[in-house]
């Protein structure tokens, strides 16, 4: 009893939440992009940056377009999830900095002057964001696909711009009734990741 | 209404929870560490690699150590947290694979065999762990203080080895009576960060 969360969140943010495969025909709503994004906004980063950029495919030619740079494997899930979304990592997040970080708006010319220091800076912070979305998506009662196997390349080229890196492409609905996921696979155990010093 | 996980684990993980600059003199336990990975071990990751590793600095004499390679302003902090981790990616975490995704075991040869494409997978991979490691804090009830402001190459010199990058630094521990943390900084609306197509 270490945790203060209760165990039916513990259950649907963790223990019972998988990434799903398959997915019901019940569509997303904005409404619950909405709340979900207004609670994991919060989610902590560094200098308070927010590199994070979400694009909702929702158009069936939109899809389309996506589903051709997806791999094999992940292309048919991705043609019939009731949402997907692209999450991309913005590199010129330091513009907004003076706005985010109001106590120390010098950070941004302080620390992130160089385009290679922003790139590694964006994609630490949107994967930490990244993290809080999927724990969003399982708030609101919805599972997370989340996926990496794609062409990035050609999803940047086709959806963004120079300054927006694809870092991972995400299936979001309910979860089919049946076969929506693989078996549990193992975790390491707790002195494989941690040690004392 | 929107959302399905109750309003007090909405404020318990994002609405209220804060990050810490100082804290109050309560430890942190093994057994809520212990609670704390047991549950955000679940946490979905990219072929379920586990490329996150946790150093707990425990002893003074490593705490002194840490502390001197921690910026002006996270120095103090760092020196009187009841608890402080060193986070870092294990870049040949692609050992494990065989071990954590058994219905793929190719993967470990047929996607991670060159380091840079590692360390790049390690990075995105390990910020998210990064991240449900923050959440699981907050689910012990206790405040993080997680921080990038470090001499990174003096920490993995100190506490690693070549294979492991540190990533973050986290104080952990009850929140200070008074004063632990700043005023909240905006965020970014919906509209600046998600688009539809």
């Amino acid at each position: 009893m270490s945790l203060v969360l209760d165990s039916a969140a513990q259950d649907l943010l963790f223990r019972e939440a998988r990434t799903a495969n398959s997915f019901s025909d019940e569509p997303v709503t904005e409404e619950q992009v909405q709340a979900i994004y207004d609670l994991v906004k919060f989610g902590p980063t560094a200098f308070n940056q927010t590199p994070l950029r979400i694009t909702l495919v929702r158009s069936p030619e939109a899809r389309e377009r996506l589903v051709k740079h997806m791999a094999p494997g992940n292309d048919a899930k991705t043609a019939t999830a009731p949402l997907v979304a692209i999450l991309s990592a913005d590199n010129e997040f330091h513009e907004e900095l003076p706005q985010l970080l109001p106590h120390f708006p010098q950070a941004k010319d302080a620390f992130f002057s160089e385009r290679p220091v922003r790139e590694q800076s964006a994609l630490l912070n949107s994967a930490l964001q990244a993290a809080y979305f999927i724990i969003g998506i399982r708030a609101a009662g919805l599972a997370a696909g989340p996926m990496t196997g794609a062409d990035f390349g050609g999803i940047q080229k086709e959806f963004l711009d120079a300054d927006h890196t694809p870092i991972m492409v995400i299936n979001i609905g309910k979860p089919a009734a049946e076969g929506a996921w693989f078996d549990r696979s193992p975790r390491l155990a707790f002195d494989e990741v941690i040690t004392t010093v």
